[in-house]
């Protein structure tokens, strides 16, 4: 019988290029998984474009992909990902940004663009400048881990054509511009660097950047924003594809990017979204999931850190570890689960960036035409027997596997 | 040399899944099929999607996709294609649908979708209806086999966004809704259930119907229509990519396609659509049209209807005499033939319908380039040197090895 269920996983970053000086291997080539190695063998592999050949994915992009959006529709910068990453409801039109606290001299000049990677008083800052309103905007600002903010525009008239006010190299003045010279670039523009001039103003004398004076740390005297987006009008995922879907997700974009595709998104003690995060807590939180979820979303952050940092020794341990969790899902999945794994772009130990080099993509359960694969790896399951696909064909291949999808014609 | 002439044999719903109490195989994998396996070994394979990864095709988008339509265009409804397939000539803008001679009671109240599935008299029943105009609507009606019928409407203001007036269940009462709130969809719908009425009343006491009373059968009192679809405006297939083509097809629905294609469709002695049709006369007659055409299009319905009946068995016997015939066929072309062997979708017998997985491909003949692949099934050719393809490829890449094809830039 064909499944009824589908377990995603998507391996962030995983996918890499072979370092010569690591016996021509990728991470996940040299890394031992038997778990994922069996799942090959049983079951049929490909690659895959997350958005097509050459294009280099982002994370938010690759994942809009994967849950069945056109990231060339409804993306149009990080900003409202990152918001409802950290819980912020959004409306379709607000614009929204990530920002910093940061340390600025008088005229504005930037100091320390994370003010001394402040920890304590984030909230109070915050407090001061949430919902203040310039011209018929209302501006909503949290706190998120650390110096990391978010922002939201909310009103009418605005776009997100403009730049980032965070001019992102100490000893430059804060502040945007529009892209381009419409009335709702000016708009924008003129609200977002009134905000900003009003943060310099209210969080100069606050008693948390008093106390930082005091104890001789920079003052987190401004709010710097960058990735201006605008929040899109994205169908439910349930609605979209007839599933009933729940996100194991750690890491903030993420979480963001499944909140706004209306997915349940619980948190799970030990999720750091880092490579600490308890791996087996999520396996574990994903098989419980599928006793009332047809669809499990999981991601995994870890590989992709060790891919920016080209720490190719850390990738390999951290997908070692994700295939100890992936043991645990093979031995208790029951039959009626489909189990996918992939990622969600390379990010080459070499490159410390995000590269358009395909993923490896494998299907397991019931129903799949298995191939002569037998591992688990970029090269292995270039072989396989699904071929190349890209980030958008999964949800469709997923809703006809559970026998979900409707016939185009009779 | 090129070949200058295509053989292209569509195997209908041949493609499966593996089945564990199969012992992991397909249909086709357990098929003893030699002529097949030997062609594959002989030429180059691939698999296909009919229309696109995760697509669930129809048989009709998927015929259309192969010759060369894009159904997403072209395609609104199945009716146009089984009026056509019954001989009815349809103009661009005709409203067709499907339908059924039945039983209901004075109120309209279905009792037998299928009035005891009649076989004698519908053509009279027919001729009562056939014709009849309604606020300047023409309703064309032509009994087709048993208790099958076809209906078209012509005449302006008419939308194929209809609902079907035939309820799908018994105990239901006939009559159409509009899809939309449109002047056209409102104007269809009147015309359409003011017909159905019409029908009640002029077949209630047709001397078919009387006599089927005396009999103690259920009189056929009533027309119910469904599959509403816009005749397309096709491009002749000879005028698109330069063939001069014929079908040698049995099922209704194909035929249909193939006539609005512009394709000739000769009847061929024994060819039924059915499981019972003479595959070695339709091998024969494919055959004997390269003689006189550079394009023989085949579909081979049989494989289809074990897939739909779950019946892998039926399925499996299907395909070993498909495998004759493609025997026949093997001997007996001319070194001048390109062989494509394909199918239009996966019917899997665990699903009992169409599905998604891609289809098997097989290209025989001179210019070919040869690949590592020894046996047609799905699992093999998904290793094959042709990669993983479309439906609408195919047609390009037809014209190119008969060396029709014209340079795109110079």
């Amino acid at each position: 019988m064909p499944p009824t269920k589908v377990l995603m996983l998507v391996c962030d970053g995983m996918a890499d290029r072979p370092l010569k000086d690591k016996g021509n291997r990728t991470p996940l080539e040299a890394a031992k998984t038997p778990n994922m190695d069996a799942l090959a063998a049983a079951g049929a592999t490909g690659i895959m474009d997350p958005i097509g050949p050459g294009i280099r994915p982002g994370s938010d992009t690759s994942h809009l992909a994967l849950l069945g959006y056109d990231p060339y529709k409804v993306y149009t910068g990080r900003g409202p990902f990152e918001a409802a990453g950290v819980g912020l409801k959004l409306n379709p039109g607000d614009i929204a940004f990530r920002g910093n606290w940061a340390t600025v001299d008088a005229k504005g000049k930037v100091l320390d663009r994370r003010a001394g990677r402040i920890k304590e008083g984030t909230q109070a800052l915050a407090k001061e400048l949430d919902g203040v309103e310039i011209d018929g905007v209302k501006f909503i600002l949290k706190a998120a881990t650390e110096h990391r903010t978010v922002l939201v525009l909310r009103g009418k008239g605005l776009t997100c054509s403009v730049t980032d006010t965070d001019p992102h190299k100490e000893n430059l003045v804060a502040g945007c511009k529009a892209i381009d010279n419409t009335p709702a670039g000016k708009r924008t523009c003129k609200v977002l660097n009134e905000f900003t001039k009003m943060s310099m103003k209210l969080l100069k004398d606050h008693p948390v950047n008093q106390k930082r004076i005091a104890d001789g740390k920079p003052p987190a005297n401004i709010v710097l924003v960058r990735g201006a987006g605008m929040t899109p009008e994205m169908p439910p995922l349930a609605k979209a594809w007839g599933f009933d879907p729940v996100a194991i997700v750690g890491v903030a974009l993420i979480r963001g990017i499944c909140t706004l595709a209306g997915m349940e998104v619980p948190v799970v003690k030990g999720a750091t979204g880092g490579v600490d995060t308890d791996m087996m807590a999520k396996a574990r939180a994903a098989i419980k999931a599928l006793g009332r979820h047809d669809l499990v979303f999981m991601n995994i952050k870890a590989p992709d850190i060790g891919g920016h940092d080209g720490d190719f020794d850390l990738k390999q341990s951290s997908i070692e570890r994700i295939d100890e969790a992936v043991g645990y899902i093979k031995d208790n999945i029951s039959s009626d689960v489909g189990l996918i794994i992939t990622a969600d772009h390379s990010t080459p130990v070499p490159v410390k960036n995000h590269a358009a080099d395909p993923v490896p993509l494998l299907m397991f359960g019931d129903g799949v035409r298995t191939d002569n694969v037998k591992a688990f790896n970029e090269k292995a399951v270039a072989h396989g027997g699904l071929g190349r696909l890209r980030g958008k064909d999964l949800m469709p291949i997923m809703q006809d596997w559970v026998d979900k999808a409707e016939k185009f014609g009779a």
